[in-house]
């Protein structure tokens, strides 16, 4: 049976100038965790969650995280967790979101102030820094607990919550905090949601069940003991960059084709299942091409620019540190000069594996070229794709509350990008982990004039609150 | 009949103490052309020039050149010429060098302060920007003068000077005004020398009779409307650095080959007499790893490597614009990328021909990369190559003076860099130029803790006298 939602999301209408204005409050904060003088601002942004969270009834803390590596002189912003009900007869639901934000500057390009919230009234475009990453997300969850409580509805789940500070800046120190709780705050977690991604377009909400890992390498080629004069030496010395290029262009072709003996194999088949997911799925090649700004693609049918994204592995060449970048001309040979690269990694593709195929490759070409110059290869971090079972109750109660909000269905999508905390929940809780977006593929969550849609804040908020009534009764089923 | 050079000779090692204060105080001007604080040190360095030599009874010009390009707020620095001497039965020398110096900044690493000449007696070096580049060479015509006059030694020929202000930062505006002059002050002009380069080694003298041309590209390759995230749109968009990365590494192979079609025909090809040069010149396979701080060298013989730095083209690639350069790792795929290279041109190659070729290769690879981005090819500057005749008198003059100063008959060396004015020179006046060094490969021109040898200084004073004793006298054959 459907639950009874009507008084929340009346409550949540009723109330839906005040959670406007409880935004505008936090984007008024400019807590951007990359800059060393906007730190103050990130602590600030920090006792603000905790002060609304405590005034709505929750058990809050403040988790210090000690200093930041390689910047001693900085306090890392502290991780806020809070308790909203402790009632054992419920199911407990695990929340992350962050209240930083990307920096933003009126001369970057904003058409308004970046930390004030800018209400478009006839387009009820809601323009500010943090708007739909992730402060709407995060203040989200708080205006539904606020909604249920001044309905008299009774709350149902326990709810932890864990906001953190830094992940606009690697999460620095979230990892080791999540897994020394993992026993300790999240232990009673039955289920995990994280709301910091974006709907595919911008009408039909989606669930997302997975995201491609990351595999960074550096490749260096060094020769001669420092730079050199091109008149001087062009012609006596095997130049570094010659032989960079040459290993670089070997590794994918101009179709996106990896030319890395091995790593075809790794990637796990496609199944008829999966294959009729995506003619479904509110997407299409023009949306691509809005967001390439050009017809710049690989594939011109939907299906196959998808499973690009999501679930074939790719390869990109990022650019070369210690060669000539500027703008001008410099008669330079460089004499150490590192390529980087990364790969996009999918189910089964296992880190050390995709590694040993890059590092063969590139020794063999590499010794094809009979170079006296010196070539090594580094990985230089690793992030493990991740994917979920859709069928898992976590997810089908979710999509029924898409279905009581919004009345469609939502697409189940997979992203191209990495959110790495997710695969962390998942190791540390053993639990099932769903992303909801909140907000659309237009937000512009790092670009200028970032901003949340009216419309996607307050049915987003009913959304967050109708999807823990659902969890709370959805019969238990592991996918 | 050898000149008569003994007074002289005695008169400048007399002098020798004040020829060095002279070069203190020269050094002491930072006149640093490529940085906008210093351009009134410039200044400053080209009125202490003119003082000088209107004390020594030289006709002195200042030739403003108008406002810098692009610097429109800075003042070009004055060409300085000076006339010594309008006897119609002597031959008239021009001479041409440069006040101006590159930037020294103590925390680049200089050992001592880089505007204070620093003299290590016991090694006899004189530190100092500028002292060998080319402050020295352009006070040892100076000093030349005032020891023939001390010495009561008639001056055998009429000299023109032309010291310009902006070498070391392009030369602006001078072209413009050799053209200009070229039937105006520099009319008389029989013989041309330059002293602006280096011996090949630290112990025998050389003159120099060519230069390598350049031709510097710049390759664009366009897609996307902006940079993209390689999460989300990796594996769906064809990406520039792909492209480009192809395209650099089909011009050129890892021995040094350039893969042009048609560039290899265009060079002049090698003949019994020049092959029989290479044996007799002082350069060793060590003085090559020695300056490349490497072994990485392409070729282990000497006439093959001085052949790869003199006769034979070469192509290096410099870098890439609008890629990522930094350190670090940064997912973006890079929306507009710009390939840097360039072509060492030498005898016959034009470089309209040379353009064409590039072109039409570079159209060919891109063709079969069948891909949707944009490739387009620019020229961004040329520069001929330069080769004299060694037999010309100017040059058999030198050799003589060579000989008488210093016991050896010089090497006849070619150079792999360009020197854009020797080729101006020869344009505007017809007559024939000389390249004769003062400095050795080691005074480090254009780096930190340049130097120049007392030895070279003082010796090279005598050497620039005696060659114009030896011009004066020497008979006129053109090669
Ligand atoms: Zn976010
Ligand atoms: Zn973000
Ligand atoms: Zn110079
Ligand atoms: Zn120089």
């Amino acid at each position: 049976m459907a639950p009874q939602l009507d008084s929340f999301f009346k409550q949540v209408d009723a109330m839906s100038e005040s959670f406007i204005d409880r935004l505008s409050k936090a984007v008024a904060i400019p807590s951007v965790s990359a800059m060393d003088e906007h730190r103050p601002d990130v602590f600030k942004m920090g006792e603000f969650m905790a002060s609304e969270l405590r005034n709505l009834g929750a058990e809050v803390t403040l988790h210090p995280l000690g200093k930041q590596p390689h910047k001693e002189h900085l306090e890392l912003p502290p991780v806020v967790t809070a308790r909203y009900g402790s009632d054992p007869s419920k199911r407990t639901v695990l929340v992350y979101g962050h209240y930083d934000v990307q920096p933003a500057l009126m001369e970057d390009g904003w058409a308004t102030k970046p930390f004030k919230l800018t209400v478009d009234e006839s387009s009820g475009r809601m323009y500010g820094r943090g708007s739909t990453d992730d402060k709407g997300p995060v203040l989200g969850w708080l205006n539904a607990i606020e909604a249920h409580k001044k309905a008299g509805v009774e709350f149902p789940v326990n709810l932890l919550m864990c906001f953190e500070g830094m992940e606009e800046y690697g999460s620095e120190g979230l990892d080791e905090f999540i897994m020394r709780e993992a026993k300790g705050f999240f232990k009673d977690a039955d289920a995990v949601c994280i709301s910091d991604n974006y709907w595919l377009g911008t009408e039909k909400p989606c669930l997302t069940y997975g995201l491609r890992g990351c595999n960074y390498y550096s490749l260096e080629v060094t020769g001669p003991g420092a730079d050199l004069h091109s008149g001087v030496f062009g012609g006596t010395a095997h130049e570094p960059m010659t032989d960079l290029v040459r290993i670089m262009s070997s590794l994918v072709d101009p179709d996106g084709k990896i030319l890395i003996d091995g790593i075809d194999e790794m990637v796990a088949p496609i199944t008829d299942q999966e294959k009729a997911l995506y003619k479904d799925i509110a997407f299409t090649m023009d949306n691509l091409y809005e967001s390439l700004g050009s017809k710049t693609a690989l594939f011109d049918d939907k299906a196959r620019t998808l499973m690009g994204r999501w679930r074939f592995p790719s390869l990109s060449l990022h650019g070369i540190e210690g060669a000539f970048s500027a703008p001008g001309a410099k008669t330079v040979i460089p004499a150490k000069v590192i390529g980087k690269f990364s790969i996009r990694t999918v189910p089964d593709m296992e880190s050390e594996a995709v590694t040993a195929a890059v590092q063969k490759h590139v020794d063999k070409v590499f010794a094809g070229l009979k170079s006296k110059n010196k070539c090594t290869l580094k990985l230089q971090h690793d992030g493990k794709w991740w994917v979920a079972s859709p069928n898992h109750w976590n997810f089908t109660a979710a999509a029924k509350a898409v279905e009581h909000v919004w009345g469609v269905k939502p697409d189940l999508t997979r992203e191209g990008g990495s959110i790495p905390v997710t695969l962390t929940f998942e190791e540390a809780t053993g639990k099932n982990v769903l992303l909801l977006p909140m907000g659309s593929s237009t937000d512009g969550a790092h670009s200028i004039n970032e901003k949340l849609d009216r419309r996607n804040y307050i049915e987003g908020i009913k959304l967050l609150g109708a999807y823990l009534h659902y969890v709370a009764e959805e019969p238990m089923r592991e996918g």
